[in-house]
């Protein structure tokens, strides 16, 4: 299985995807890679945009919704790149086209290489639960491709300590997820990536780990091949019950 | 129908409701208030703080959590307040507890006045689609309980233009999210409330009012009513067709 899970397509005041020019090229060498531009609501720009900012690479670009058959396309790919924008759009487009399982099958046989931006990588976890992006629309379920046992944040930010912002930071929007999940969190900055190889994952840039009641900052280049064999857990989460007093619950944990 | 919807529960270094004291007193003069916790996980906690915050203007609380039946404590309220946290957690909540058509029919007869804050304020819109929570948990619909036919965006910030950040702003985020749907968008800035009484909508503070291809920047103290007389259209964004190639297609809109 070899996948590229970008955490952003690009970088402030660079051309898409230049940031990460080399690692595009070692996993989409020689082969045609079919776009998937679902994310966003303009297709044909987003698929001109991308052709052209990997096209810089000398690599060669055909997008999916100009295929005869989209489903197909994406089913038969080589290198498959998933656009960013809305995961909840791309989801229920990716459900509607009904190319979930078949995908996730041709990724974890090798058949197809993966690559994934933003959206596009979020959609390679077992849910889209860790998302940042608006639920501007509802997928039949929030499960994705399972291509990794673990969930993963992207465009990763730091609290600011000057901030009279009195939203969830990130940070405590993860915690949340914790609450009501037991399943790592690999919380990446801009401009970092995650490369797995088979059984072996590496990130490249700054990242944080979450687990509950703990996290740890991850150094440029660690390897976190250990998180490919972890178990998740979804849902578990305390609701209140019809007709039934929870006053005098036992703490929380 | 008397609804008192605050941005955020707290202001920037002050206590808890602070800001909106006088307001808080309009509404809940008089009566007890029952406090429904469910946005967050510590409900203990979350209720003891509430209830202090306001005591300190003289408005006696209960939490639903609390009573013997959360259901019929919240159904049989003269004042609910619904706090802030996680709205995919809060909607989930009231799902289980069945309150969501009962609730609504309360509040619009006028039998219970309704105060929200944040995760408490996004209920009151007809769905959850405008929420800037993470999607921790999946409530089986996003429709919530739909006491005022447009949706509402808290804790709203302008875009800030010296930022690397690449992730959407939330400019980009309403936007997607009228690509899907067809319904004005209240954004409400940190600090500011929007009073609903009867066929009156008030706001205090700043707000952004965002539909298809306009928006407009609201003064302190604008008269939304107009808002009250909405049909909102929900879905409708395009999506990819399962052996169809769409690439030569009509114009987005």
């Amino acid at each position: 299985m070899e996948l590229l899970l970008l955490s952003n397509s690009t970088n402030h005041g660079r051309p898409m995807f230049a940031h990460a020019a080399e690692v595009f090229e070692e996993v989409a060498a020689g082969d045609q890679v079919t776009f998937v531009p679902y994310a966003l609501a303009n297709w044909d720009d987003y698929a001109d945009r991308v052709t052209a900012a990997l096209g810089a690479f000398g690599i060669a670009v055909t997008s999916a919704h100009r295929a005869p058959e989209p489903d197909r396309a994406i089913l038969e790919a080589r290198v498959v790149m998933m656009g960013g924008g809305n995961t909840f759009r791309l989801l229920d487009s990716l459900d509607r086209l009904d190319v979930i399982e078949g995908l996730g099958e041709r990724v974890r046989s090798g058949a197809t290489r993966y690559m994934g931006a933003s959206a596009g990588t979020n959609v390679v976890c077992p849910t889209i639960r860790t998302t940042n992006d608006m639920p501007i629309c509802r997928p039949r379920s929030f499960d994705a491709l399972g291509l990794v046992p673990f969930q993963i944040n992207l465009h990763y930010v730091d609290a600011d300590p000057t901030s009279t912002y009195m939203g969830e930071t990130r940070e405590e929007r993860i915690e949340e997820f914790l609450e009501e999940n037991d399943c790592p969190v690999l919380a990446m900055y801009e401009g970092s990536w995650l490369r797995v190889s088979g059984e072996r994952a590496v990130m490249t840039g700054r990242a944080r780990l979450f687990r509950r009641g703990e996290s740890d900052t991850l150094a440029h280049g660690s390897d976190v091949s250990k998180l490919i064999s972890e178990t998740p857990v979804f849902d578990g989460g305390r609701r209140p019950r019809k007709g039934v007093s929870q006053g005098l619950q036992a703490p929380l944990r």
